[in-house]
């Protein structure tokens, strides 16, 4: 199959390198990545198995390089090129559209995949284990800026690793937005904490959440009111019995309904507004998307979060996040 | 006149509030802020003079909102769209589209957006020499990767700040590469080092370069070699120049001339690979481009960075950038 990329991860799955302004092209046996004169000499050496196009128009370039094969197909993703861009493509190919193409191929990951994003969430706990000991001796009175950076911080051992995604960290009430925002509002004992983040590992993606009451000190002392100890036991279930249940072979929403069943059989299904989790691998977001929509069926391999959460607008949220890999049929947790 | 965002930073600009999964009209007088349950929350507390619509299609939403005037003519940005979005959108819309219309909005800065891109460019000054101090003392022997994090860290104040983009840190033959990526390299005595790196103050963003040469506790002793004061020399003359001959009124590409003349003169017109600089504001790149193509006329309360440069593979790079605002007819250093 001949097909052109332009999206930076989907290149580099291909050749191992990318950057922010290049086209891939796989003809027949051979493949192009195709670049300005900013990236030429680091693609250069380090793209692997294509021969490295130097243009100051890419999609020029791309149908010099097609003019011996005028009637060539080519898969594109048409979410890969914006309406501006297209068509100046489109002229004089032949295009055949695949949503979400790369990520198709992405799907199923192999050895060396599984180990990068195990070894990426293995840092990722190990981030939430300092970032936890740096709470209990120094949290009380910071900003959740100053512990958004702190996470960030932590999680970047020095430079050496890469963030997945901006963090999030929200006491309280914020906890109940899915995607908060850090505020200038300081940590006081008894504060509900809600931290998402991860790190990439060889440009493979971590993801986890936790929650938890914070208290100076002594965590494992930490009384939680009766009501959020209920929200927060739901959605422990709810994240356990997915690990539990789900099998390659299910379909991505039997997952997902998996701990909707749970949530809504507690009374708080409405209040479960996202999908149960998503694929994970060089984007933070990939296949497979674990919702009621997705046909996708689970196979041995695949890497997808486990995220079920109860959010009660000015009150809480309550998230707990896994990466699962499938082996041998059933979830293993990274 | 009539017209949708999709990007988050267009959308900001119109409303103050922006997330990763809206759509914005302007209908009349009427404007409209539609994304999913994730953000209504934040949203209906956030964003100023326009009604929250939340939807888990938000296409659909948008055109049940437009069902009433079927016919009103909208403008909308093809680069903020893909294809696959693009096909969803377009069936009974009548739909104009305009290129980079945000962008071109965002063109002439308010007076309290240059307030703001002139904190941003004083707080990214200050990390510089932050950063500058902190190599005299414990530089030497340090990672690229590890001088990289240590500059970020330094950009964000302890989490006051975001970053405008990801810092550039690149010592000797890597500053030939525009975009490097840190390396496992250590600096030495005598290491030519580039830094390109931002920080947005209330969204808006700073963007600073400096080259200059590494020695240990003692930089205003530092000797270059002949060979790298002389590139350095043409690069900062070019700098200088467009400082001080840029006028409103003139075309952007002729800005972009003065630099690229001072530099071609020198015999290094053909290691110049891009253009003389950028406009910035909510995004790192905005316009005006000041690039060879580029026909916007300058005018007043536009800011722009000034950053000539020229690379020399295997070699060295060295590139010189501030942000200027034009006032009264001409440049001022932000």
């Amino acid at each position: 199959m001949n097909f052109i990329l332009k999206d930076e991860n989907s290149i580099y799955y291909e050749v191992k390198y990318s950057c922010d302004n290049s086209i891939f092209l796989k003809l027949g046996s051979e493949q192009f990545f195709i670049t300005d004169a900013r990236y030429t000499e680091e693609a250069k050496k380090e793209a692997k198995n294509c021969e490295v196009i130097e243009s100051s128009n890419l999609i020029t370039s791309l149908k010099n390089i097609l003019k011996s094969t005028p009637k060539v197909k080519l898969v594109f993703d048409p979410y890969e090129w914006n309406i501006a861009e297209f068509e100046k493509l489109q002229t004089d190919l032949n295009l055949v559209p695949k949503k979400h193409f790369s990520k198709h191929r992405r799907l199923i990951k192999t050895d060396l995949e599984i180990q990068y994003l195990s070894t990426a969430a293995q840092y990722g706990k190990i981030a939430f284990h300092t970032f936890r000991e740096y709470l209990t001796v120094k949290g009380v009175g910071k900003k959740e800026k100053e512990l958004h950076f702190k996470m960030s911080t932590i999680l970047q051992r020095k430079g050496s690793l890469n963030l997945s995604f901006d963090p999030i960290v929200a006491f309280n009430e914020s906890t109940s937005k899915p995607h908060a925002r850090p505020t200038d509002r300081r940590l006081a004992n008894g504060d509900l904490i809600l931290v998402d983040a991860g790190v990439k590992y060889n440009r493979y993606c971590s993801d986890r959440t936790e929650t938890f009451m914070f208290q100076q000190s002594k965590f494992s002392s930490v009384k939680m009111s009766q009501k959020v100890k209920n929200i927060y036991d739901i959605v422990q279930k709810a994240h356990d019995e997915v690990i539990l249940k789900v099998r390659s072979g299910m379909k991505a929403s039997e997952v997902d309904k998996i701990a909707r069943d749970v949530i809504t059989k507690a009374g708080f299904g409405n209040k479960f507004i996202h999908s149960t989790g998503h694929g994970v691998g060089l984007d933070i977001h990939e296949y497979p998307n674990i919702s009621a929509k997705s046909d996708i069926v689970i196979e041995d391999n695949m890497v997808f979060t486990i995220e079920p959460a109860i959010y009660i607008p000015d009150f809480l949220g309550v998230r707990i996040e896994d990466m699962v890999v499938m082996k041998d049929g059933k979830a293993k947790v990274l």
